[in-house]
């Protein structure tokens, strides 16, 4: 692949600030190959210009864009919109905006984030709202699940929008050629779920769309990697995301305390360190990190504020592989295609009165 | 406590039949002591005969009332309505509606097994739906979670009268005097979430009822255990009870892989064996088998379908517990107590008002 992008670094966002930042610019560009990236630093010039300094490489393609404006991990999304012009996060949007830069990652505040963006870069046409999506570790390999909680509430036409958002990515960026698309449910049968799924179900089953419609899946077949997209709305995906970071850190806690259990078991975790340490690095989330927001006119990507530099460098190559991969053309040609086909309307028709 | 229950078991269902419901009633007895339950078997009689001959203690306090119909695990709800007179479910709930059992427990088809109960028995005075709840492991002990699929949407009036029916099962059952209540949502600020949840958020922070109202959990904080009790919607609770599961089965396939990997890690699982299963057995589903159907004049508990002996025997006792514990007439009393006070109505009031 050959890149030549430049990504713009919300340098303060997050709990770390520079100090990871910095460092993680320098991770994904040994990653990706001098001369594949070039960053634009928007925060405070001094604390970014202390870890820039270690870094000689990454200072050579580097531009530092001064605010002394950041916007906390307390702030609301409306106060941030309000308060938030030449605030890092925000400039650093800007530069996508503005065409500067090719994508922008942030591990600040999400809510003021998705705020931010969709206000300077809207949705593209024919979207009606942007989603989170991100990749997971499953039995099979991996799974995109969207929204993860930029929409309380989803109707069956977003839900369908969500389905081709995920599914060109999968084919995009994921290399998964007729990815296969399941919308989330309490069962498999049709007459499971509310009238969301259902309609979005039916629309699904009748569409041309860049994936193959699998139908309903349930909470377990996300770990289970049944299908290489799950579409729900953003409360449930949300909680299901949570659910499984936490039901991870439960058995994680469960295993440490038994392997000090006894002398044993301390002398039976010691010879299994290896395969130990390599079930942790499978379920590690730095390695998954970089909730992408689907469905913008720019490529914006959130990266967990608790990251360090290797989690953060993560998100920068997620930004970088939608870039590289056109996801966004990609995207407004699927979905020009998709309002182009009847059954498209008619199945929303139905979906209309059977909402009301 | 003196126990002398009833017990009716639809001996039919689940993958397994009276072979797994005869040896289950066994391992209750045991558990409880001869004396303390009694059962009555619904099914067919020669099966069941077969495994109860084995048993002559439990002969000894069982009844068996022949039945050749049985609802497959397919049928739809509806249909199981129709045409389920006579079948081993249905007569098993009729026993408690007669007062010839004080509860009943089925690992049938558990849409069939709540239409049923629900049709049969109806909802307690002041209760407008009943919810599936259930016990799960956590970092802290134990957490009551409800509603786990019953009712696929729920208003903020259902919500609160969930968060009452968890509240008394965590004081009743549970042994917590004064059990905190949290509302699952995406976030834990007031303004998160759909009208509903913060609509039962306004009320539950107003009202006077058997527990304390934490404010709103997220998905991790149902492992972690931050709460008592977690209210949610069907939907909701659904899914996060399956990614759940589906999770710690996926750690768990990971762990058993890895400690095949090499010789060392066999050799390290080997003498970490013990180590091992206790964390086995911390995450075990048999365990925390028995989802209680609450809100219904009746003890109604399902227990999974796959569950053997040892499993099944759980939801036995879960039901016995809750009739010893005199759960119903605890709820009847809370529900009113909820229904006398004001604040309970003005805010619903004002939620439907913003529902609308």
């Amino acid at each position: 692949m050959s890149r030549n992008q430049t990504i713009a670094l919300d340098a303060m966002g997050g709990d770390f600030g520079p100090e990871v930042v910095v460092p993680a610019a320098h991770l994904a560009l040994k990653e990706l190959g001098q001369g594949s990236l070039h960053f634009i630093f928007y925060g405070d010039e001094h604390k970014i210009n202390v870890h820039l300094k270690k870094n000689p490489e990454l200072e050579a393609v580097s531009t530092v864009h001064h605010t002394d404006k950041v916007i906390s991990s307390s702030e609301k999304p409306s106060v941030a919109l309000r308060t938030g012009r030449d605030s890092s996060m925000r400039l650093a949007i800007e530069a996508v905006k503005n065409g500067e830069a090719d994508g922008i990652v942030s591990a600040g505040n999400t809510g003021a984030l998705m705020a931010t963006a969709k206000m300077l870069l809207k949705c593209m046409p024919g979207i009606h709202r942007p989603a989170i999506a991100s990749v997971f570790p499953t039995k099979q390999g991996k799974t995109i699940m969207l929204d993860l909680g930029a929409n309380i509430t989803c109707d069956s036409e977003i839900l369908v929008q969500f389905a081709v958002l995920g599914a060109v990515y999968a084919r995009a960026v994921g290399g998964t050629p007729n990815p296969s698309v399941g919308l989330l449910n309490v069962g498999s049968e049709n007459m499971k779920g509310h009238d969301q799924v259902r309609a979005a179900a039916a629309v699904l089953s009748s569409v041309d769309f860049p994936g193959k419609f699998y139908g309903f899946v349930e909470g377990n077949d996300i770990p289970m990697g049944t299908v290489d997209v799950v579409v729900t709305d953003g409360f449930t995906g949300n909680i299901a995301l949570k659910v499984a970071e936490g039901v991870g850190g439960l058995m994680g806690g469960y295993l440490k305390e038994a392997l000090h259990s006894s002398p044993l078991a301390k002398l039976g975790g010691l010879l299994a360190f290896r395969a130990l340490k390599q079930v942790k690095e499978r379920m590690d989330a730095r390695f998954y990190n970089g909730g992408m927001f689907l469905g913008l006119n720019g490529i914006c990507v959130k990266s967990h504020g608790g990251m360090d530099a290797f989690g953060f460098s993560r998100a920068i190559l997620v930004a970088a592989n939608l870039v590289d991969n056109g996801y966004n053309e990609r995207v407004a040609h699927e979905i020009e295609q998709l309002m182009s086909q009847e059954s498209f309307f008619s199945g929303l028709d139905s979906r209309s009165s059977e909402d009301s």
